[in-house]
């Protein structure tokens, strides 16, 4: 029997099946509460127009929508997202739009063109494990950017360019995953300052920022420096995951490889999710179905902290976001967050261990990750009690 | 102003803009008959079919097919490609079949997980471009096996891979892009054996199989080799290529290396377009939409061949296939094709010259692609008669 495993390519070996897939594995087995995913709400999907929507776009662009398309993107979409992205902060034009197989395709397509093998990527600790993935079959080294409650510390980034030939700096300004922190206007600014201070290039990532359920928009990164970001959002928290629709707006040079490379990986993003992405925007589905969103997420981020005040140990911290889909939880020191994550499997309650969020998964043994989207009020107040038992046991023991 | 070209990963320069894809930027301009694109026609998609369909697949699998999904596959689509397969030979069980974002997601995940920077991949003289395209960025080398009116030789295969350490064999054995040839089963057996014989790996490419106007079906060589065959099809020829769906069916440490790639790539493919092709697989309307498509097609690929014979000087040579989308044409030796192209194209007709599908492009001058499912036979022969004065003229000039 031949397996081939001699015929994998050397950067095979840096690929890792993502830990929060194979948790979410163990997290939708019959019974299990999943706090651990990153899923929108079913109920927040515009279910109920999807069939009419798909009429609309059929009437309008026949089968100009079931055809091949161009790399870039499908012309309507580009045209809609240009008052959608202004309206977020984001000044462009529809031939600076590039439309992408969800926010995940920008992420391959940027890793593909400018990580060479050593590469040096700078990170937030903790950071976006999707990110990780797409970046570590091109190789890179990764050095990490010191964060507090206010996200990234200005500092520590300007400290991680003087001493590093970093090639990108990858972060997630707003609600951030896993964190749910968002990074102050004052540090924006001071970020977008060092960024040109040092031509340096930022990968910003905003997948969140629609999703804000209390307090003021902080403009993105983009806007303060827009010759220095390639500043990348989605459709997959505000229409549906499903449909794998993402986008960017980067410098002249990143876009025009960005469009030859993914030439190479999927020719286009299927022109049908386009076009009905494109008639959402443009129709003023996504702006009347926000509000339905803000309005079921809202109550169950609420649920979250008020479960976590009241279930944690008073020398637990965690983060109190927004906006986002995440809660971040410190547990006490020396604490094994992931011994614990499988008793509370074992009694129906999953969550995300913290340390794979780090690119040393050393780090963050003590804390982990809670998603609020998925799961009602009461069912996410039952399920941070588990927890909560489990933990009190274990400091029991102790 | 900074351009970050000096950003740029080393791997980006073996990058190039499809050749394809630039001469269909000219051959889109109004007033142009293009024979050059690889474009289904527009009347062979069931566009009447679409919003029933949306319906049906949202009344069956409601949020489901707007929610993110396993990176193998939506379970329905991949079990109604099982009896797809079998149909064509494959056989196989629904754990086993892996769908992609088109089947150019395949070439970029095979790509990814096996090519080292160097390694040797063998393909035909000519091959698909798209291919290439999907390889280049993981920096292989390329070793040609010669082809003849039947396909590729097998004793070319033998020969290449005795004197060269393959990673893996690349065909697209029934009605090739771009040469229109199919591999005869007496060689598909010799391919077979000679790859059992080396334990060598095959990508067996068949978009195109289903395609067939007349004659017999040849099975694939997957069915002939299973353990030595990553066997790849798609949807975009029988449905619609804007939904971007594409499958495989891989040996075990391919296909498991393949999901763990693509987890950091796409995450997987639009749940709504895998959703809305598992009910036009299972829902028959492939099988009964299939019929209409050949009808569509044969009246135009016999256009094409008459008007080959009518319009082309005495000493070319031309492929008669039974099937697919291309007819490959050898003309005059030493006849600089690339330059008629641009004469066809000022006056209103494009096709492809032939270069562009060899790995060395000084190759293949005196060949050239043409396309016959995007016109009516009335257009194909008036363009092939273009092309046939164009020709006519430069002969009569030198």
């Amino acid at each position: 029997m031949m397996t081939f495993e001699h015929l994998l390519a050397s950067r095979t070996c840096h690929m890792e099946a993502s830990a929060v897939r194979e948790i979410l594995k163990v997290a939708t087995a019959p019974g299990v509460v999943s706090l651990a995913g990153g899923l929108p709400a079913a109920e927040s999907f515009p279910l109920e127009i999807m069939e009419e929507l798909t009429g609309t776009v059929l009437a309008k662009y026949g089968s100009k929508a079931l055809q091949y398309d161009a790399s870039e993107g499908f012309g309507p979409l580009r045209e809609a997202l240009v008052p959608h992205l202004a309206a977020r902060g984001v000044a462009t034009s529809a031939g600076n739009v590039l439309v992408f197989s969800g926010s995940q395709g920008v992420l391959d397509g940027v890793g593909k063109i400018l990580i060479s093998p050593g590469d040096v990527i700078a990170v937030e600790a903790p950071t976006y494990l999707g990110a990780l993935q797409a970046f570590n079959p091109y190789e890179p080294r990764y050095v990490q950017i010191e964060t507090d409650d206010d996200g990234l510390i200005p500092e520590s980034l300007e400290q991680v360019l003087s001493t590093n030939p970093v090639k990108f700096v990858y972060l997630v300004p707003t609600f951030q995953n896993p964190t749910g922190r968002t990074l102050t206007l004052t540090r924006r600014k001071q970020v977008a300052e060092i960024l040109k201070r040092h031509n340096a290039l930022l990968y910003e990532d905003d997948p969140y920022s629609d999703l804000r359920y209390t307090g003021e928009r902080v403009p993105p990164i983009k806007s303060l420096a827009p010759d220095n970001v390639i500043y990348v959002s989605t459709l997959s928290k505000t229409f549906a995951p499903g449909l794998r629709v993402g986008f960017c707006v980067a410098p002249e040079v990143i876009h025009h490889w960005l469009v030859i490379a993914r030439q190479g990986v999927d020719l286009h993003t299927s022109t049908l999710a386009q076009a009905l992405s494109a008639e959402y925007i443009a129709g003023g589905h996504l702006e009347r179905q926000l509000p339905h969103i803000l309005e079921l997420y809202r109550p169950r981020q609420q649920a979250m902290l008020e479960a976590l005040e009241r279930h944690m140990p008073e020398d637990f911290r965690f983060t109190r976001p927004e906006g986002g889909m995440f809660v971040w939880v410190e547990a006490a020191k020396g604490m094994d967050m992931e011994r614990l994550y499988h008793r509370c499997v074992e009694r129906g309650v999953a969550f995300v261990p913290g340390k794979f969020f780090y690119v040393d998964h050393e780090d963050g043994l003590d804390t982990f990750r809670m998603n609020f989207t998925a799961a009602d009020p009461e069912t996410i107040d039952r399920a941070v009690g588990v927890i909560g038992e489990v933990i009190a046991e274990s400091l029991t023991r102790v």
